[in-house]
């Protein structure tokens, strides 16, 4: 079996991740390159990495490079990519800095894996958001159709990156030790400081607010659920918004997702639509996956599955997925992994 | 002004609320009962409260009723409310028994204040999820009608009583504990032991069950939102359902409202029902409430009120509120007030 020369770049809380999901799922590596800012090693569950610094590297022979880093401007996407793929890489980004171009293929590979072949040197994986949704809703969209989507969700601090995480922690421990010598009826839960990372307190507390506000007031997080999903199916006509909010929860995000089929389709067709569809695990009645029991586990867990009596053709369901590895690593590798199976 | 002979029967999260909300908003109070399970002596915000039994109890004499204790067969409201109203007290129930029986008028002021005179001795107060929706889009369905609402919750531990509560707090220092050794990699946030309170571990965590599963697999929580609704409206023809979480906060439920109006409306004047509806207060934009900042208040906060583009007449809202206040005691204060002001 061919194996193949493969860059990391970035190594936050997706980096990490990535290294762990190339791992797991024994990907095909010949020569493994660590980038990031700057040179350091690091270590990933016991193992050793070698970090080389981004500015200045030479990423000759690199055939598969997994970006991780930041986003914008001075990002590693903008920054190095074109390098990259100039050297000859095949990028695939987990950033959002080129989602929406042309020629640059958006892939969830349980909806449409086809994309990815044609590349131009960029592959472009999803929103963690978007991903989970995707991925829970890939059967319904192929055998019947969607014509309206209505996600709200309930993200995880991870979300935001390692800081943001070890801020749910750290407040949450602040709280705890103000209140150390009160009774429950005298707890203080809301701390006096400034906050940084998120708009106010996590702990204890939701947050309506992911990404910055832009057209229509909505935030960024809630249109790239919207644009991401009319790309990744293809589809324009499927109407669609999103709310998106912040829980204290550190890792995988929870959605509910009403949904209607452009088809008829009935509940047990529903069902077994997603069923059907390759990493998505369907609960049994009546159970539900736990964010807390979902982190580190690789497929989108779908729970919840019922009608809307009031309107036909209308579902609702309840996905929760790590938003480190299908969200994000796990998806990149996913993709790493088709496109060298190839077409 | 005439003041009223006032019993308050329960003194849990609810109860004690009730007492506060009576003091705070001055409600013309001549004697106060209050009774529980087991006589007492209780102290909320340092004042004293005897708590008689309510076996064996002689509610002769009492004209306004306030009922807060548990539900079912063997709670109060079942076992009591009867012998209150046959000895002249008007009661306003605030548990599930009653609320959709006929000739109980279920009332949230803003709504349907006028169905408070149809009583029959008992009115009842609906549940603290429907309560805040119905509040925040009460100007908008006398303007506009409502054809269509989705909501998804975001429920404070509270919602369940105060032990409710208390478990939130009792597992985030357990986990707390159990990492006090440990850096933030290597945090264990799952903790072994068996749960009794909620289905799972609510630290750090979101659990999409509040009540048991019935029709449809909806829960009893997401139909009290859709028959509620119906009901407080007069309306059967608002096509409405709903997905209930519980999140990892103390108090104040956070909502995602979704819904579609009958008349046109732009967003202005969506935004002007809102603002014009008394108890509501409408953030200014790009601010919104936290469920942290609203304890303890008296409003309903709405925010993030924006149009969906993709489908006409159809918006989304973002509503907290202290579900104990608002979602409790203090509608059924407010429904005593207009009582007592008359038709």
């Amino acid at each position: 079996m061919k194996k193949y020369n493969v860059a990391v770049v970035g190594v936050g809380a997706v980096g990490v991740e990535l290294l762990r999901c190339l791992k797991q799922r024994n990907f095909p590596v010949a020569d493994l390159r660590v980038f990031a800012r700057s040179a350091r090693e690091i270590e990933v569950d016991k193992d050793k990495y070698q970090v080389e610094a981004l500015e200045g590297s030479d990423p000759q022979g690199i055939e598969i490079a997994l970006f991780a880093g930041t986003e914008g401007e001075k990002g590693a996407s903008r920054m190095y990519s074109k390098k990259f793929i100039e050297a000859g890489a095949v990028v695939i980004d987990n950033g959002a800095d080129f989602r929406l171009e042309e020629n640059v293929p958006l892939v969830v590979p349980e909806a449409n894996r086809e994309a990815i072949f044609d590349h131009q040197g960029l592959i472009a994986n999803p929103n963690c958001t978007t991903i989970q949704m995707i991925a829970a809703l890939a059967g319904v969209y192929k055998q019947f159709g969607l014509s309206r989507i209505l996600l709200t969700s309930f993200q995880a601090t991870s979300g935001g990156g390692k800081k943001a995480a070890m801020t749910l922690w750290e407040e949450t421990t602040e709280v705890v030790e103000q209140n150390k010598d009160r009774s429950f009826d005298g707890l203080k839960k809301k701390l006096k400081k400034e906050f940084s990372v998120f708009s106010g307190q996590i702990a204890f507390n939701v947050i309506p607010q992911i990404g910055g506000f832009t057209e229509e007031d909505y935030t960024s997080e809630e249109w790239k659920v919207v644009n991401e999903t009319h790309k990744i199916f293809s589809d324009e006509n499927i109407k669609i918004s999103a709310t998106c909010a912040r829980v204290p929860v550190f890792t995988s995000h929870s959605e509910a997702v009403y949904f209607e089929t452009e088809k008829d389709a009935d509940l047990d067709e529903i069902k077994k639509a997603i069923r059907d569809t390759e990493g998505v695990v369907l609960s049994s009645d009546y159970k539900y996956p736990f964010p807390l029991d979902t982190e580190g586990k690789e497929p989108v867990f779908v729970s919840r599955v019922r009608r809307d009596p009031s309107v036909k053709n209308s579902f609702w369901l309840w996905v929760v997925a790590d938003n480190l590895k299908k969200g994000a690593a796990l998806n990149a590798v996913q993709i790493a992994e088709e496109l060298i199976k190839g077409k």
